[in-house]
């Protein structure tokens, strides 16, 4: 198998990222909320471990003006990226802490405001410039509650001396689109957001978005469908895949009928088989979860995952695999667009964006751009 | 709270490493198994998360000479930061692929032989270096098959032109101390290793080092136990703890009786409570399978998680600790001496190995030397 363009000889696991996909995503969900919605990002995370810097470029070339982030020390690392942009705002949702303040007024992010002390805070600190107040409405995570939203309406100095930029909450699920709770926080959202002062309002980020337009408001925020999560779980996905995993085959075994696989002999081999041995494993960001579920693909054929999955090891039956279309030191895909993220997601008992993040820096990694 | 030494005031996520635990944990076991035997330092995958310079660094000072990585590019990293000493070998598990024999040779790394095509391909390329002979005894992954060792040994020209140094295989379940596959691995190995020509011998990784002195031969090489995991899953820990992992409290938040709590809403208050919302996730390393399982630390009080496990949050009751004892800002602790490693591992359905390998770099890291 020949190598591939840009990869080291020497790499065994390989991460493949498609920026022109985040971007063609970016501008779906923008066809899908329309003119009068603006379409955020959110890249925090490092970009939900695809790589901020390079996700945020990608995305300020498609138009993209608003990032979320959710440390002071994410929002430093892209400002440098980004450059002293007074066009582009980076919200830093992990708040302004008491001790994070200075910071962010530094380096020109923006915090979301999630209580009274922050606010006040950020009042008398900010001396004018932007932030964005977080409603909880759902989550019992961060952000104001009724009581406090209340209390800040009644005061008609609490708010001097921010600029307001926008009012936001978060559903908790978007997921399920039959869930009381989304049409509930919907109703709760509108109700606070009307006691404070006029500004951009923004409730959903990818899964609401399809909840319709009665949850787009003035912004949504996408972040796993950007990246090529299905935000829509019982329906076909309609975002571009945007990461390939591939991991070279470092040695193929023939084992006895009876002979067991990999720790803890999990796998007995049921016939004479053949064994794949491929060079990633969880610490690759591939999860233990998936031993014995998962399946990889080599070609076109599929070999099942047998065994429990090593450090740096995953082990694949191809006994059925014809010898000829088992290259010696080829690739096996781990996630690709017969399998993807999902799928190794359900695969391993977790969710698209948990696979996402873990993915490791011991995979040699290539943009597409 | 006061912040701590050497944290940036922040950060929201803090992973200490006691490099002199660490130390402690190699010569414990170089007690344990006697002068006549060899302990490496299995630092692969970063040293199982910790980072492969900073402990291999600790480990020489200890008097630590053999390492082992999984890869190539770990090699050539690793032996940048060491430098070109010839006392010390870096062998590289993942054998010498085709692709990469010139860097082996390049940057002064041993490679683990796994097949009869590797062993050829380095007795004609590496004139006279050094190499290990891994023989598959029962894991069905990477090494020799008996058929192989038999052909090798009826080949006296097929090691010609190999230093030889040494011999070893790889136990599949050492930390079920009954498990019939401990003794017939030992037995296997013992029979194949001696139909080739004389050389060290290494059978045992960290627990198969506490299934006794017949399983030392004259290398053991540990991984988990130097970091503090526990290599004798069924008794006290015999290892000194060496990570410690803190998350900020971003929020302190006072919810309604009926309430539901984060994704999905999968847990519901029972009463009038108070939730603390902490600043790491799963993107930290915290697993997604903790949610509603698994336990942190503030002051010396346990706060049960609740809900599901966030990207970047974690929310905890504190309904139960008393106000003074909650600071604002301060630390909460996700693993330290009350609740370890292997106890969130337990929590998380997983192995203390993959929580090491996954806490991430957005953790804010203090080595202790």
């Amino acid at each position: 198998m020949p190598n591939i363009e840009g990869v080291p000889v020497q790499a065994t696991g390989l991460l493949t990222i498609s920026l022109p996909a985040v971007a063609a995503n970016w501008r779906h969900i923008g066809a899908l909320v329309g003119p009068d919605c603006a379409v955020a990002a959110v890249v925090k995370a490092q970009a939900y471990g695809l790589g901020a810097a390079p996700v945020t470029r990608a995305l300020l070339d498609a138009g993209c003006r608003s990032f979320f982030l959710a440390t002071v020390d994410e929002g430093i690392e892209l400002r440098q990226a980004v450059g002293p942009r007074a066009d582009v705002t980076l919200a830093i949702l992990g708040g302004p802490l008491a001790t994070g303040t200075g910071l962010l007024l530094e380096h020109g992010l923006t915090p979301v405001l999630n209580d009274p002390g922050q606010i006040d805070s950020w009042r008398r600190k900010a001396a004018g410039r932007p932030a964005i107040i977080n409603i909880d409405t759902g989550m019992s995570r961060l952000g104001l509650s009724a009581v406090d939203v209340a209390k800040l309406a009644a005061d008609p100095t609490a708010l001097e001396g921010i600029a307001l930029s926008g009012v936001m909450s978060h559903l908790a699920c978007p997921d399920e689109t039959a869930h009381p709770l989304n049409a509930l926080q919907r109703e709760r959202f509108a109700t606070l957001a009307a006691m404070l002062p006029r500004a951009p309002l923004s409730l959903a980020a990818s899964s609401g978005i399809f909840l319709g337009s009665a949850y787009h408001h003035q912004m949504v925020r996408p972040g796993m469908a950007l990246y090529g999560l299905n935000p829509t779980p019982d329906r076909p996905n309609p975002m571009a895949q945007v990461v390939a995993v591939k991991a070279k085959i470092l040695q193929v075994r023939e084992i006895d009928a009876n002979a067991t696989v990999g720790y803890g002999a999990t796998h007995t081999a049921q016939r004479r088989s053949r064994v794949a041995i491929l060079g990633a494993g969880y610490a690759d960001g591939y999860l233990r979860a998936a031993g014995n579920r998962a399946s990889v693909r080599i070609g076109r054929h599929a070999a099942p995952v047998i065994g429990r999955i090593s450090m740096d090891l995953i082990t694949v039956d191809v006994t059925d695999i014809p010898p000829a279309d088992l290259h010696p030191e080829g690739w096996a895909t781990l996630l690709g667009p017969d399998y993807g993220v999902d799928d190794l997601a359900r695969d391993s008992g977790t969710i698209g964006y948990e696979i996402l993040t873990r993915l490791s820096s011991r995979l040699h990694r290539v943009y597409i751009s």
